[in-house]
C-alpha cells in the first residue's frame, strides 16, 4: 500500500540526521495521499540507522492505523490535524533542532531579517500561544495541531506563504507540497534561527526588512513571476538568453 | 569476569566521541552488576582510539580494584558513592561537554524551558554548592559523589525522575538503568544546556515551563501510561489500531 | 568554450559545502576571461551533488548567455555589474554564510578587531545602505552591484584591499583575482565574523586595532615585500637563509 | 637530519586540522632538539594536504635556516625567542582558533573558571599587551615572542604551569615538553575558551574557582603525586589495588 509514497517519506526522514537538525529519534516526517485519504508517517521512537521504508505506518483521516506493526509517531495526530485544516500541504515535519526550539522555549516569533528568510518565508513565523492545562492533559498533541491552526488563524498568515511555526515552550512543525521540500524548510527554519539570534544580539536597532523586500524575495522564488532556479521564466533577471 | 558488562561499558564509553561529548579522554562511563556487588569502569587517561572492552576495570563496592591491569577513571569513587546512594541506577556518566560545563561554571540549574526537557528531565537539572576547601583537599572524588547525593535529598529531588547533576566549577554526572541509557542522557543535557543558554540570552521574561507541562512530557515517556516508542500501550496518544 | 575556465569555476563552487558557507542551493561562483570579456557562472539552484563543469553558464558583458542550456545564477547581474566596476577582479563570490549574513542582518560592518581579519583586508569590510524600494522593484540584482560599488566609492575603499562587503539585510559578496581565491576569502569573511562576533559580545570597550597593525599584516602578505608564503623575498622576517 | 624530530612535527602539524583549530594555512608547530640546538618548523603557507614530513624546516638559535627548500613559517622568529627564554619546553604552537582568538581580540584572560581549565592551566591564561608602533614596524614576530615572555615575567606565571598565552589582537600560543602535547594544549586553550565564554555570558557574578581547586586539579595530573592516567601513583584516589 502506498509503496512509492512510503520511500519518500523514509528517505525524507533519513534526510534529518543528514542535514543536523535531529538528537536520537527526535523528528519526524508525513507524507499525504490526497486522493486516497491516507497519509504515511515514521513509526514512533525507532532509531534512525535501523529505519527502513517498509517500518512507515499508513494512518487514515480519522487516526486509525490501516498499515504497519509498529506505532506511529507519538505526534500523529498533530500531523493530521495539520493536513485537515491546510488542505493544499501534501507533507510535515517536526524536529527538535536547537536554534528553532531557542526561540520556541523563548517565546518569540522569527521575524524577517533578511533575504535568507524572505526567500522561503513570505512574512514573520508565528509563535503559537502556550497550550493551557486542559489542551495538555487531554489530547494534548491534536490540541497542538489545533494552537497551530488558530495561530494562522488569528494572524491572518497564509500556511503556503510561511510554511512553518514555533510551538511555544516545545519546537517547531514545517511542511510543504512534499516530504523533501517539507524537510528542507524544516533546515533553513533552523539556519534562519541561528542568523536571527546573532543578529539579535548585534543590535537593538529595528531590523526588520520591509514588505517590497518580501515581495521581491518571495515572488522570485514563488508564483507565476518566478524567475530562480532552472524551470521559471527566464526574462526577469536582467539576464537574457539569446 | 563481567565480560558482557565490559562489553557494554565499553560500547557505551565509544559512544561519547561519536556524540561529540568528549575531548580527548575527558569522560568516563560504567556499570554496575548489583547482584555480584561490582562495578565496570574505563581506565584513567587512556584514548578511546586505543580503549578495547578488555582494558575495563572492575571494582568493588570497596573501591578495591579486582581485575584490571590498569588504572581505573579518576572519578571511580564519585561513581562509587552514586551507585551506593542512588541504589536503582545501573550506570553512571561523567563528560566535560561544552554547554553542560558552561552551566556548570556559572553556577546555574538548567530550568526546565521546553518539552525537550521535560521529556527526559521531570523537573530543573540541579547544580550542586561548590565542596568547601577540605572536601576538595581530601577524598575530593568520593566528596564529589556526597555533594550530589546531597543536593538530592535537600531539595527533595528522585534521582530516577532527574537523571543528571550539574556539579559547581567542574561539569555534569548523569546515570540511568543501563551504560546506552546514560549516554544518552548525557547528549541529551548538553543539548537542553545549548537551547536554554540561547533561550535566556533571547529574553528576561520568566520562560519555564508549568508542572502540567512536565507530567505530560514526562509520563508520555515513563511510567504506566506512557506511549511513546513502540513497547507501550498504543491508546493514549488519539491514534488507534484497526 | 573557456574549458579550462569553466572547471576552475566548477572546483571553486564545489568548495563552498566542502568549507560550510552553503546550505542547500544559497551560493554562486564566477570568473570571467578578460580578454574574451566573457564570464562563466554557476547556473540557478542546481544542487551541488548534482553539479558538472560542463553545466557552468557563460555571459557576456551585456548580460546574454552565450553558451549553456540552463539558467544562470539569479544574481548574474550582480557579479556582471561588479566585474565592469572593478576592472581587476577576476572572479566573484556569494554565499549567504551565517556568521557574515547575521552582521548583514544588523547592518553592521566587520570592523578591524585583529591580525586573522589585516591578514585579509586591509581596514572595515563595509556593509551598504538598504536598497530602496524603487532599487528592489526594479532590476533589483544589478542595482545590488550598483549599491556595492558606490560603498567602496563613497568610503573611499580600495576594492583590491577590501575584497568584500556586506550587502545590507541580505549577505556577503566576495572577489579575488581567480574564483579560489575569491572562495576562500568568503571562509575568512565567515571566520572573521564568527570571531568578531564573539569578541563584541565580550567586552563594550573599543577594541579596533590600530592602521600599523593593518599595515603589517597587509603587507607582510601582499605587495613586493611580502614575505609570507613560499613565493615571496626571504629577508624580511628576521629568519635568514645560509 | 633530524628525521625523528621532523615526523613528529610533521604529525603534530596535521593535528591541527584534525582538531578543528585551523583555518586554511593558520597555524604552526614547532619542535626543538635542545642537544643540538636546532628546531624543526612548518614550512609558510603550505596546505595541510601538501605536507610532507620531509617538507619541514631545521632552523638554528640565530635565525639561520639550516636545511630545507621551502620559507619557514612568517612566526619562525616568535618561536625562536620562546625556545630562548623558556629553556625547558620542547615544542610550540601557534593557531588563529575562533573561540580563543576571540578573547585575545577582546584583549581578556581567560580566567580560570572551572576544573576543564585547572587539569590544563594552575591559573589564569594570561593576554599580553598590545604591541606597540615600534615593536610591530620592526622584528614583528621576534617582539611577539618578547612581549609574551614579558607577560610572563611581570605577573610572576611559570611557563610550565601555564603553557598558553593570547597575545593581544593577534591569537593564542601554546607550548609543551613534545609537539604533541602542545598542540593537545592548543586544543584544550580553544575548548575552555568556548565554556568561559558562555559561562561569561550567562552570570555577572564572580566565579572564578579558588586556589585550592586549582591545587587540586593541578597536582592530579602533574607532579610527584599526580594520580590521573596510567603512569602515576595509585594511591591517591581512594581506589586501591589487591
Amino acid at each position: 500500500m502506498l509503496e512509492a509514497l512510503k520511500q519518500e517519506v523514509y528517505e525524507a526522514n533519513m534526510m534529518l540526521p543528514k542535514l543536523g537538525i535531529v538528537t536520537f529519534t527526535w523528528g519526524n516526517v508525513s507524507g499525504i495521499d490526497r486522493k486516497q485519504g491516507l497519509f504515511v508517517i515514521k513509526p514512533s521512537g525507532v532509531p534512525y540507522e535501523d529505519l527502513k521504508p517498509e517500518d512507515m505506518v499508513v494512518v487514515d483521516m480519522d487516526g486509525h492505523v490501516v498499515e504497519g506493526d509498529m506505532n506511529p509517531s507519538s505526534d500523529t495526530m498533530t500531523h493530521l490535524v495539520l493536513y485537515k485544516e491546510f488542505p493544499t500541504i501534501g507533507a510535515v515535519v517536526h524536529t527538535h533542532s536547537s536554534w528553532a526550539v531557542s526561540f520556541a522555549e523563548a517565546g518569540l516569533p522569527l521575524e524577517a531579517l533578511g533575504t535568507t528568510h524572505a526567500d522561503t518565508f513570505f512574512g514573520d513565523v508565528p509563535v503559537t500561544e502556550a497550550l493551557t492545562k486542559a489542551e495538555i492533559e487531554s489530547d494534548y498533541e491534536e490540541n497542538t495541531g489545533h494552537v497551530i491552526v488558530r495561530t494562522f488563524k488569528d494572524q491572518g498568515i497564509d500556511p503556503e506563504a510561511v510554511p512553518a511555526v514555533l510551538v511555544k515552550q516545545h519546537g517547531p512543525f514545517t511542511w510543504g507540497p512534499n516530504p523533501k521540500k517539507a524537510v528542507e524548510t524544516a533546515k533553513i527554519l533552523d539556519v534562519v534561527a541561528e542568523m536571527n539570534y546573532h543578529a539579535l544580539q548585534l543590535t537593538r536597532g529595528d531590523i526588520r526588512v520591509p514588505q517590497y523586500l518580501l515581495d521581491k524575495h518571495y515572488y522570485r522564488k514563488h508564483g507565476a513571476n518566478a524567475y530562480y532556479g532552472q524551470n521559471n521564466a527566464k526574462s526577469n533577471s536582467g539576464v537574457t538568453h539569446r
